[in-house]
């Protein structure tokens, strides 16, 4: 049978301490040569509405020792809109029902046969919440009890998971530009975590004592800043262009998530992605010599150390996503979903064929 | 809804003319720049087989003016068995029920929704089929009657369709090694096509006067030969070890499909594929240079000329298949399939999410 899963299932078995474990071991497993991950492409072109573009985005992994691979595709209608003078990317839920489409296809490294369909939402953050989480976990202090947060949107909330689950945190203060986004955030965590979640009035507000400060913006413009640097700090983010040059430059040790290269650009003839809010990452690559950095695989794996005291100040920057971590984070989906009796079952005959392709 | 097809669904929708036409505009549109397709990728890794590789193949294409994209997928067991002296690839039906996987996902570029999912083996010959038959029809002779065909597989029969299709063919003559399957391919596609297709004992006696000279076999070492060609000949091969080298320097004009770029092929440490199985391919791409050939979008975009005269010999060779074929193909497939209320309607929220991935 293959399970046709919605993100209810997936929420409901995916924990993040399994998630973190389970990446874990997989990016070991990359940094023996042992686990495979194809760089992300994207394609755009022109569609419906005259301020759009269409996306389709893909990328692939196969963890062998976990017995799958997985395809995550995108399917997009994004705009750049203009917010305060910023441009900001937005995708726009254009599918019936105002839904957006965003799917992992998972197959057996075994029989090749596919196991199980699931949207990418809740697997996506979690994810980017796991990776970041590994990040605190090889590079914070492990003393630290104090988060500051930036943002209170979806990634925010993995990212106050993936604190917790990586060090006994005591307290989370979070900011974001919208007070009553802020303060629903601090309330609905402070429940969900075993913490005390505050809304803060000022990101220096939330940095103020913090041992680790937490990026998790939608921003394509600087949001953590050099001068909020200090002695024994673990910074984190989600996004390249989050963190001021300067203050990845000031840090002691500043690791990345992965250099397998970046993503293939397509367009169509005559379209082109806002500079600002599209390159502004890969130019930042360039000044900060991406390719030279150690990442969070190599930094597991042990090839390189982590933070050697306490006056250290750490950086971890989620600079690409992998479809690899769809992989990972599928087996996980995949297993707990079968146990439980939870999704659609369809008949493997029904994606699968007779003839040889 | 998103329709679930499968290949008797695809086969009874598509036809070879319809498949060429779609792909003569499409790849006019890739000429123009007005369609992308992003290149394969192909991870590998070891397998519960000890003689196989399991094979995690992607590639994407968006045509915009038939408002979708397409990724197909491929998740394969693949084995290198040595027949008569010689290695072939061979792909295990190791799913469930001895069945291949291999899935094609189309989706709007309009709104972005999953149109479509339905298995890539129809639609991968006919598409296979159709590129060739675009050679034809771009260059070979216009009184060309005569067609010899190497293979009485499952290709040759996408082969048998498509010269047909761009010529007006009295008469096919099919050579394969085993008697018995050119013997029951000269039954089989006598009747399923308006002209006379007989099984013949040897290469030579099937190109013996004939017009256009097709390869379609699953051969990984040549078999066509320059001392077979002639004036006014047009040569065709699906793959590219099936032409000799010297062969297609003796051309007038080679052309091949497409020079996208090299498929991305990753493997896990220690893991590699047959050598001479797997990269005759672009061990021979080097020593004819594909870079610099005319393409087949270039040739149907009028970027360079066809054949100008009945003595010229001409070659067609389908170096590499592309992602964007699969959205020109699906795009018919989709809109036959719902007109005839064919395949496995599903609400398409089952596909799509409710977050912001």
């Amino acid at each position: 049978m293959t399970l046709l899963l919605n993100n209810d299932d997936v929420e409901a078995v995916l924990t993040m301490p399994d998630c973190i474990a389970v990446m874990e071991d997989t990016y070991r497993e990359l940094a023996k040569g042992a686990a495979l991950s194809r760089t992300r492409s994207d394609s755009f072109c022109r569609t419906a509405r005259s301020d759009a573009l269409y996306s389709l985005k893909s990328m692939d992994g196969v963890a062998p020792k976990l017995g799958v691979g997985a395809v995550r595709i995108n399917s997009d209608i994004i705009t750049w809109p203009v917010e305060g003078g910023t441009e900001r990317r937005v995708k726009v839920p254009a599918a019936p029902d105002a839904r957006w489409v965003g799917l992992v296809l998972l197959f057996s490294t075994q029989n090749g046969e596919p196991l199980a369909i699931f949207p990418d939402g809740v697997a996506q953050r979690m994810r980017v919440g796991a990776a970041n989480g590994l990040g605190v976990k090889y590079l914070a202090r492990k003393n630290a009890r104090v988060a500051g947060l930036l943002g209170s949107g979806w990634q925010a909330g993995a990212q106050a998971m993936a604190v917790c689950a990586a060090r006994k945190i005591d307290v989370i203060r979070c900011f974001s530009p919208n007070r009553s986004n802020r303060e629903a955030f601090a309330r609905e965590w402070s429940g969900k975590l075993d913490v005390e979640v505050i809304a803060v009035d000022s990101p220096e507000a939330a940095f103020a004592g913090a041992d680790v400060a937490m990026c998790a913006t939608n921003s394509i413009d600087n949001v953590f800043f050099r001068r909020w640097l200090k002695p024994g700090l673990h910074v984190s983010a989600v996004k390249r262009p989050e963190l001021e040059v300067a203050a990845m430059k000031a840090c002691d040790m500043l690791v990345i998530h992965n250099n397998v290269g970046s993503p293939t650009h397509l367009f169509t003839k005559g379209v082109s992605i806002p500079e600002k809010a599209e390159n502004k990452g890969w130019m930042l690559a360039e000044e900060i010599g991406f390719d030279t950095l150690p990442t969070l695989p190599q930094l597991i794996a042990g090839e390189v150390a982590g933070r050697t005291n306490d006056n250290q100040i750490t950086c971890f920057l989620n600079n690409l996503g992998l479809g690899l971590q769809f992989a990972a984070v599928g087996s996980i989906v995949y297993r707990k979903a079968k146990e439980r009796g939870l999704g659609r079952e369809f008949p493997t005959d029904w994606f699968t064929q007779s003839v040889h392709p």
